[in-house]
Formats: C-alpha cells, structure tokens, sequence
C-alpha cells in the first residue's frame, strides 16, 4: 500500500469528508493536524503551495484538497495511483436510487426505506452545503447546531435503515431502459433502479475574474467556516450581498483584522444579518462594486474593484479573498432527460414530479425557491412519496 | 379564585396542554396524578363519567377534558366561569400573524422573526397533532423522539426569536381591510396583521355512526397514545387501514388483550408498519369491513361490523373503540376569502401563496398531498420566506 498523508485542522469539514472517503474505501492514512502548530502548518504550505485545510500527499505527491481528492476517484484514478483494484458493477434492481446525500437526500432515502423499498444512495459527499455551513439556527427542533453536526445526526438516521451507500461517485450520465433507469459514475460502475430522485444539490459560484483560478487555495477560498481560522489577524475581502457572504463577513469579524465586503448591488440576505453586519466594527462595506481582478503572485495580495456608479477604480490591500456569490446546481448529467430553467435546476411539481416517468428531484438542484435545509428535508420526503405511489401504482 | 381540578397521567400529551393553558393564564389548579394510583382513578372515573384523562374540575363541576377546556377558553366562558377579566384586545399592527403552533405555524414563525417581522402566532393548542403522537422516527435529525418532545423543542426554538404567542384561541373570521388583515377570535379578541400564515391544521375524523358521539371519553376514543395505557388487558378495535390506524394496532399489541383491527378497504399505511402489525401476535385484521354502530350504555361493550363483500354481519365484543380514519383541515373560518379543494383544503402553489395577496398557508390545512412533519415544517418555512418577500415589495 502507498503512503497517504492528510494535513488537517480540528473544525475543518472538508478534512472531515476527506478522511471519510478515505475510511470508506479503507485506505490508511497519516493524519498531521496543524492545528496549534506553526511548525507544521508551515511545511504543509511550502510542500503544497496552499494555505489551506486540508492537504493530501500520496507517496510524498502533492494531491490537493478533498475536491481534487474525490475527483481523483471519481474518475477512478485514485484506485490507479494507490494500486487498487476497481470495485465491481452492482447488478442489483434497487426500486429507489437517490443522487446525493445532503438533506434532500438523505431524507428521501429514510422515506424510500421505511416504504420498505430496496434503496441505495449515491453521492458525492455526504452532507453536501451543510457540512461546510459554520452554525445552523434555522432548523426547527435544534436552537443551534453547526453543520457538520447536524450531518452526523442526519447519517446517524440513515444508519437506522436498510440504505446501501455509494459515496466519492460522480454521476455521468442516466439511461432510460426497458426495466431501470441505468445510472453510469464517472469511475465506471453502473446501477439499475426503477426510480430516481435526484438531489444532487448545487455548487458555489465563481466570479470567473482574473486571478481567481491562478490563486484559489493561495488566498482565494469558497468556503469561509472551512479557510478562516487560517487568516487569522489578517486583511480580507468578502464578496457577496446574499446570507452566505453576511454570514461570512460577520464570522471574519472576530478572526481577521479587517474584512471589506463587497457587493455589485445592495444587500439580499436576512435583515436580521444585515443589523449584525452593520455592528460589525471591522467590516467595511462596498456595496454597487464590481470585483474586477484578484491581485497577487505568490498568494494573494490585493483586489481590484470599480465603483459601479462613478466608474472609480480602486485596490485594497488583502491577504484573502472570500467568495460567496451563491449556487448553481448539479444537473449537467440529466440535462438531457429533464425540463430544466435557464440556471440548469431541474423543473419539478408539488411533488417533486420532474414530469418524467420514474423521475423525481427535491433540494437546491430544483427550481424551488428558497435553499433552506429544512425546506430541501421536506422537498425530499415527498420526492420519496411520490416515488413509492409511482411504483405501487405500477403493473 | 375558584378551585380547579386536573386528574392526570404521566404519559399523557392533552393533561400536558391543559395544565400549559391554565398556566398561560395564570389559573393555579390542583393535580390528582392517577398514573400509579387505582383508587384515585376510580374516583375519577365515578366523578366524570368518563375513563379517559385528563378530566378537569371547577369548584367540583365537571368540565370535561382537554378539548372542553379549550372549548371554553376559546368562546370566552371559561374567563366568566372563573370570575376573570376577560383579556384586552391588542392594537398594535403585526407583520405577521401565524394562525397554528404545529410543526408549520412554529416554523414560519421562527423564519418570520428571523427576517426581523413583528411576529404574533395564535394558536388553540401548541404542537398541534404532534403534541399527541407517541413515536417519531421520520423527522430527520432525530432517530426517534416523542411528539411531546419534539413540540418541546420546537418551542423552545420559538422562544430564542420575539415572537408574541396568544395560546386557546380559535379563529373565528378574518377580515381584509385597509391596511391589514383583521383577524377575530372566538373569545373575541382583534389582531391587525399585514400578512397572514394559515397554518392551523387538520383534526381527526370521526366515524359518524350510531353510538359514536354517546360513548365518546366512554371506550370511544381519538387517541391511542393518550388513553391506549387506560385500556391495558382489556379487548378493543382499531378503526382505520392508514399510518396512524396501523400504529395504533402496533402500540396497542403490547397493551390491550386483543386488538380487531376494522378497515373498510386493504391497508394503505407504511409496508414497514403493514410488516409490524402482520407480526403482532394479539391483533386480528378485519379488512373490507364497515363499522356499523357501536355498542354499550355506560360504557362501550361492542362493535357491530359488516363484511362489504358477503354483507354479513357479526358482533366483536369489546371495551374501547380507537378512531383513527384521518384528518380534515381546519378552515372554516377563512372559506369565503380563499380557494379551496372539496375537503376544505387550502390550496396553496409552491411557495405557500394562496393567491389572495397577503395570504400564505402551510401543512396539513393545505391541499399538500403529505402529512408529514419534515413537510409541514418545510412548507411553513417557504410561506414565511414569500411573505417577507410580499412585504419588502409593498410600497
């Protein structure tokens, strides 16, 4: 077996998913936590070149993190490159495969199961958005809870059933046939089930600006609960005016030594953040500016903005740039099969219907409005109703 | 101040409402736990009439049980029978007014507050249906909880947000005027709010059959996790093919002698719960049979049943009668403003939107096809997220 190292932080979620995946696949690896050690963190970052939680080396190569991680082996090349041999196709008929783990799916499989229907669950990671979310007040029965918590407890409750789980899979494409909907992963394993639901969940945007791709993972992070503790007393720039960008601008309150925020129109999120942000004593707001570039070389060093109504142009100075301009979904491998809107989120019923026979998708890969944890949960339960009447209804 | 009585259990989820709205007004009372104690129970049950608890009295009168008190509160008599000042109405104008304090009303009220909405939630009882069901297995988060304490932390929840709560109210009409929707209370209370949430739910069916209404607290009863341990070694039926019928059988397996479970067609519950009751040695299944009267005098002695397929009819001799054939929406009071299915459901598209501006609904008062508590609570979210929205775009 080849030497895995992981470099890690104690609240780091994305280390959470990384060791998870590895555990799944029952590969052993060295874990180094940086937490409270300089030493360490500093050998991490001239080894790999990034500044972020967490970082994988396979026989002393640099890997990335957990997204370069998973879509190693996701395209299989991971088996590859530690020597392993390739899991077998599964030629099982289940009744239900749900497509993602993060609330929306992992609540239609509780409810596919307790229908007593043979169900499997593929995903990509488990939790989806809310395992990287810091705190959570917003789901009703926990005051307060933090993300990766509250996945714990969602996987705990799938644990309670009968529910095969697939995870570090990326779905490639679906086909419908005779008997099943055929459902192809990018490492090449193949399911049949007479349903689908599909809760893929979505992805964060990008600004797509010069210097975001040349210094992601050196200064450029998506995920400010996973990166901030690593800017700690340093200068940063949030961008973004929706709840995730004034959740992250008022978390970089306490940690960094000053956060701009930077909006290209006025705030969107919760008022209730808004009145936080403004009695924020380090955050300094930009609202109706354009981020035109991210300056730096090595890692990053400042970002370029344009006042949208005078045209004035301006750089602050910054050691970070945080990015959380919202959502899209994961839809590329059924765009084929589905009404989707323009954005790509595919088109469902009250019932999470796609209108497709034997079609059902729930959560933020959907044209619901409002992406909500509690709402996704609920979107999924009657994703797996209607999949359980479709079926009993079924010659 | 008069004397006030509450016989009651420790298990028992409508003594725990009735002592939370004698206290929310401020009634002190005595309570006469029977839970262990047979004599105590035997007094009570020569005193009332009646088997079920809780049974309530003031200054040695007979008031009934849970739903007689609230009955009273709700039409202002109860103030009268205990010689208080009625309440003064409120005149302050609310944002938001949420009708029902089930997993719906207390979830669009916790997301109503958090957009920072001056909030009130009136409602008959808290934690509606759920404050009676005994086992939860389905609300994602919790393998498994009581109703009373998953409405305990839901309402504790509530009480992190300003949020004004008017329990033992019911809605009596509601008004559209001017500037808000005035909303009256059978007490006779008026509160102006420019936006209104309707989530008051839906209540048991009955049967409709001769003996019903006589026996009722007397072996006919509506909740099998209220008054089940009341029945321990004695015969009953359970009324119903659904999830809460076939509950119901379950639970009672291991309390009652024998349990007839009556359906008038094949089961439509849960295949998991359809297993469990198939595997319950003490229950007897009677499928396709129709409940024609019930029989007794002072208390229930029998069910008579006909086979709707020989028309044959035969005599189950019994000592309680458990209802459990499901639910209708609690709508009277707002039929003339809204649209509506035949049953009384409020119809509502995917956002909660009634379609009458200002007006959003949410649960099982809904033409939503699930009955489900991660459902309601989803939807109850969504309405209050679409009524911010209503509201930030007013002028």
């Amino acid at each position: 077996m080849k030497k895995v190292e992981v470099y890690s932080k104690e609240w780091c979620p994305y280390c959470a998913k990384a060791k998870s995946l590895l555990k799944s696949k029952e590969i052993n690896y060295q874990e180094i936590d940086v937490t409270n050690d300089a030493e360490r963190e500093e050998e991490m970052i001239q080894r790999s070149q990034r500044r972020t939680v967490p970082q994988i080396f396979i026989d002393e190569e640099s890997v990335g993190g957990y997204d370069d991680l998973a879509q190693l082996n996701a395209t299989g090349l991971l088996d590859q490159k530690l020597g392993l041999a390739s899991q077998q196709a599964l030629h099982e008929v289940y009744d239900v495969a749900v497509l993602g783990a993060g609330p929306a799916g992992m609540t239609a499989a509780i409810y596919s199961a307790r229908k007593n229907l043979k169900t499997i669950m593929i995903a990509y990671d488990s939790g989806g958005q809310v395992g990287t979310t810091y705190e959570i007040g917003n789901y009703p029965g926990f005051q307060m809870i933090t993300g990766p918590d509250l996945v714990d407890m969602f996987a705990a409750h799938v644990k309670e059933y009968e529910i095969e789980t697939m995870l570090g899979e990326k779905i490639s494409n679906i086909e419908i046939e005779n008997k099943c909907k055929q459902i192809y992963t990018e490492s090449g394993q193949e399911i049949c089930a007479k349903v689908v639901i599909v809760a893929t969940g979505a992805f964060k945007r990008k600004l797509n600006i010069p210097g975001e791709k040349e210094l992601t993972g050196k200064g450029v992070v998506y995920c400010s609960t996973c990166d901030g503790p690593l800017f700690k007393d340093l200068n940063i720039a949030v961008i973004g005016g929706g709840n995730s960008a004034l959740e992250a601008a008022v978390e970089m309150n306490g940690i960094a030594k000053s956060v701009q925020l930077v909006s290209t129109s006025d705030w969107s999120g919760d008022e209730i953040l808004q009145d936080k942000v403004r009695s924020a004593k380090n955050v300094t707001a930009h609202k109706f500016h354009q981020p035109i570039k991210i300056l730096g070389e090595e890692s990053v060093t400042g970002l370029l903005i344009k006042d949208k109504q005078t045209g004035e142009e301006k750089t602050l100075e910054l050691d970070g740039v945080f990015i959380e301009i919202g959502l899209y979904p994961n839809s590329d491998f059924i765009l084929d099969l589905v009404e989707t809107t323009e954005r790509g989120q595919i088109k469902v019923d009250q019932n999470g219907d796609t209108g497709v026979r034997g079609i059902f998708a729930a959560g933020d890969v959907t044209d619901n409005r409002e992406n909500q944890i509690i709402v996704a949960a609920g979107e999924g339960a009657k994703a797996a109703l209607s999949a359980f009447n479709y079926l009993v209804t079924q010659v």
